[in-house]
């Protein structure tokens, strides 16, 4: 009963980024922690796990806490942790603190957010948070005690099946915590040509992010407002309104 | 109004796959097809995203319709079709056929669905199919009258807004077609332990699927039963339910 609680950490920018030392700092005043992330960064990886090819993991020497290097994706990441690594069940998976947004549809093609999915499909309570800076060079001090109360109040409250949180930190003057929906936006997105010098066209992937949505109870206007949001993410994809619609097709004579 | 509706095909196993060659030639006979395909597979890449690397794009010479090869994800492809390759907007994009079931949780690490989602991001009607045999050799054959029918009626009565459709296709013996729910399921992962010639340790991610759902309206249960399962899947992941208890936690008292 006295044991404390086991939290997982890890992230999409790799083990060695400003956000998830940060992370990790905050997450070992509240438990025992271990740590497997990417030894390189995956950014933008979605849930894309590694299928065909091998992966390795390297225990770190010599840090404060258990760390391990893992070639994979963050997805990849949290399996072999719950497989390999731990000699029980986490208590806690936190993932990040991303350098940069996911908040509204980025939420679908982060690593940082795919890596609390997958706890959270393996039952296991999860969180991921993001800071709105991309810079490496990124300030995290001030969200400290937001990103201890939630990873608290987490342990404390317990989390409903078939959910997990995506948190997002303003990068400054933080005003309090407002829980969301997400925002409806997209990336408008333009693709920059380029030549290289052997006379190949290439291309950068290259955008905008569009919010479409002007609702005040999104993520993106709590962000705009200076407050921290905490969307509750699912994973059950399910268009529950869009089946009887489609029933109504016309599905039956096939041939 | 006798323009022939534009068909972006595209995949996840890469151009050159049987499924999509196969689904390639379903679509000659519906509308005016432009394939813009990995050139090389990408299964299980999930959402994921190009933003640290270049992209290549090539046409592919001497083709029936016009084809496109891109180094990128699913993903990427569907990007890249939109902003440089199409000179409209596309009327329904396709993505697949996939070689191996992406019912239940798969939808979330699936390439071939990744693909499909995002081309609903961006407003497109759009539909992901996937064959349960895992085989590069599979027949598609009979899957032929199904796939056609439910392409033809997206385009005859269209998807609603925020969602797309994920479509599995059993290996034989097709009885007819069912609107379901995801299955609530998740893989047992197993990693595979070795030892390289130079003596270093490496993994084979390996897992087996568990189907933790007894429900009869789910797609794992259609498709055992030997039906075509269509789920609306959506990507505004908010899980509603979920925001009222969170607001009841303690988040206000940060200090």
């Amino acid at each position: 009963m006295s044991q404390k609680p086991l939290i997982l950490v890890t992230n999409d920018d790799g083990i060695n980024a400003p956000g998830i030392r940060f992370l990790i700092d905050v997450m070992k005043e509240i438990g025992e922690v271990v740590v497997v992330a990417p030894d390189s960064p995956q950014s933008a990886m979605g849930h894309a796990i590694t299928i065909n090819s091998t992966l390795s993991l390297e225990k770190i020497k010599n840090t404060e806490v258990p760390e391990y290097a893992c070639s994979g994706t963050p997805v990849d990441c949290v399996k072999i942790a719950l497989a390999e690594v731990l000699d029980r069940r986490p208590d806690l998976c936190v993932s990040g603190i991303n350098h940069g947004s996911n908040s509204s549809i980025n939420v679908i093609y982060s690593g940082t957010m795919s890596a609390a999915v997958e706890a959270g499909i393996e039952g296991i309570p999860a969180v991921g948070f993001s800071l709105l800076d991309f810079s490496w060079n990124a300030d995290f001090t001030h969200t400290r005690p937001y990103v201890k109360k939630i990873a608290e109040q987490i342990l404390a409250q317990g989390i409903q099946k078939g959910v997990v949180l995506n948190v997002n930190l303003p990068k400054e003057n933080i005003k309090g915590i407002k829980v969301c929906r997400q925002a409806k936006a997209s990336w408008e997105e333009s693709f920059d040509k380029r030549l290289s010098p052997h006379g190949k066209e290439y291309y950068w992937l290259s955008g905008q992010f569009v919010n479409h949505d002007v609702g005040e109870d999104t993520d993106v206007y709590a962000l705009e407002n200076n407050y921290v949001s905490i969307v509750p993410v699912q994973f059950d994809l399910t268009a529950y309104h869009a089946i009887q619609p489609i029933t109504n097709w016309d599905l039956k004579d096939v041939d």
